[in-house]
């Protein structure tokens, strides 16, 4: 059997191991050496147990097929993967709600080894081929621009809409450059002057959080994940405005419905979002994430990078094998 | 008097003159010096006779208020403006649809005279000031940029959206870089190698007329103007998709409307567009209009600019006083 060396969740506790198991590929899978994966904010939540998982880490990664049973021509291929693999069968499956499949496996985060390893294993049709123009360094952020996206999929945002978005840490900054590609007016709730600096050739508005008017807004992107952003976001926002929960909540939040109810707003939660259109915009070189790089580390440094990844203010932080 | 140089249509015939009178800002206006306009299918349409009009022509311009009695501070100040005057009183206006105004004149169009001029006059309220990083040769595009950004305020187009354009000459090209930044995939219908071209970097597909699938799109916008295009961009729409059009019809069309029901497909028209989030989308270096310039006349050679802008496959001639 072949080992290779990946990062270790178990019981709370984030390991460099040597000596995990090569995975194979099944039916109608591939196997991707990973080049490059970036560690994000669940990543940090679940080492801190914000899920049960026990096995390799990691869902953001940019890799090369080194095997595929089914589809030799696959092999060589430089790809990203969605991490959803599902099973086409469930109700939401046929429903052609894939991504919320009952019995679906999530790479690195539910039931499945992830991508801070030498090798992974996914099906073919969760791999896109990145386009040769599109450097490693941006193709590992696929998976959390496809999420950013996800919102333009959702919520109808317009030209002339005056959007706020609170949060701008690793992924309120590819939000922020993804709201500002159909031309609306914005503006941003940043704590940091770190976090502005890099948001200035977007031409956007700066509030500090006690700041923010009134019902002002017609769209609004929560991504602090916290109660107070959450009850920022939600005065922001005008009457029938839409706010959009683009964060990982850890427990339970309090809400004042009532007011959700008197002044008609709409809240629409906001996850995963589509490969195709991220990979298409990287293409077109409108969006440049790589500002966001703090540091690459290799595996076997997987600890101190993922203490790097917890400092307060620090965006994206990669490894390498 | 003060007299001005202008370009005069009148009874279907474009002649430069010295001899127009220099207008004179009413209350409420500013009195604009135009640095550079451009000259668009519509009034190339309106000299031969689209529509009856006598007196300056042109309404795509970039200019510097020199005189604003009511508000000097405007003085100085590099602007576009919005082509549409209004009553602020008719009942359009009060349901705040103030482009549809019942009592509007619009630059260069209908009842007030144009920008191919030394000066023009245009209320404060129409002015934008051009942000510091536009050069004017960007700027002098706005109101095209504003037309095509219109469609994104009208119909919610997705990042997962499969796009038709038919027709990418002058305005096409813009409504492509528009649509492409969100992420959607985009086909084009392209007569001529030279609108391929300058389309590469925005990774669209090409169809010749001919090939392009039926029912296969969200959404078509429909640029040519002819009844060709429309039909080829009603075939290619899905059912319950979405048909934008785009364009200055002369004369009737002849549609069948059985196939639309049936299809229960949505007909958009669209027309002029936001100027703030135009202005926008250049100041965030997004969209870069400067590779549709074929040439730049003083306006005593206007003839001949509108000669060359008439020429099959010509995207942007400009003129300058």
């Amino acid at each position: 059997m072949a080992f290779m060396k990946a990062l270790w969740l178990e019981d709370g506790r984030l390991r460099f191991r040597e000596d995990v198991p090569r995975p194979a590929p099944g039916p109608g899978e591939a196997l991707v050496r990973v080049r490059l994966a970036g560690i994000c904010g669940t990543d940090l939540e679940m080492v801190k147990g914000y899920y049960p998982f026990t096995g390799v880490l990691g869902h953001e990664f940019v890799g090369e097929v080194v095997a595929a049973p089914d589809a030799p021509d696959w092999v060589g291929r430089r790809v990203v993967g969605e991490i959803n693999v599902v099973c086409h069968a469930c109700d939401m499956c046929q429903r052609g709600l894939e991504r919320h499949c009952r019995n679906r496996t999530v790479l690195g985060i539910l039931g499945r080894h992830g991508a801070f390893a030498e090798y992974l294993t996914l099906p073919l049709e969760n791999l896109h081929p990145v386009p040769d123009n599109v450097p490693d360094t941006v193709a590992v952020f696929t998976e959390p621009l496809a999420a950013a996206l996800e919102i333009l999929d959702q919520v109808h945002l317009q030209p002339t809409s005056r959007v706020l978005v609170v949060g701008v840490g690793r992924l309120g900054q590819l939000i922020v450059r993804v709201l500002a590609l159909i031309g609306a007016h914005i503006d941003v709730v940043a704590r940091r002057e770190k976090q502005r600096v890099l948001l200035r050739r977007w031409r956007v508005g700066f509030w500090a959080a006690e700041e923010v008017p009134e019902g002002a807004y017609d769209v609004v992107v929560e991504a602090t994940g916290n109660p107070e952003g959450f009850a920022l976001a939600r005065r922001a926002l005008r009457p029938r405005g839409t706010l959009v929960l683009k964060s990982t909540y850890a427990g339970h939040l309090q809400v004042d419905f009532s007011r959700v109810v008197v002044d008609e707003q709409t809240l629409v939660g906001s996850r995963c979002g589509p490969f195709d259109a991220a990979l298409r915009l990287w293409s077109r070189g409108l969006i440049d994430p790589r500002d966001l790089i703090e540091a690459t580390y290799p595996l076997a440094q997987g600890e101190e990078a993922f203490a790097h990844a917890a400092q307060p203010g620090v965006f994206k932080v990669l490894l390498t094998p």
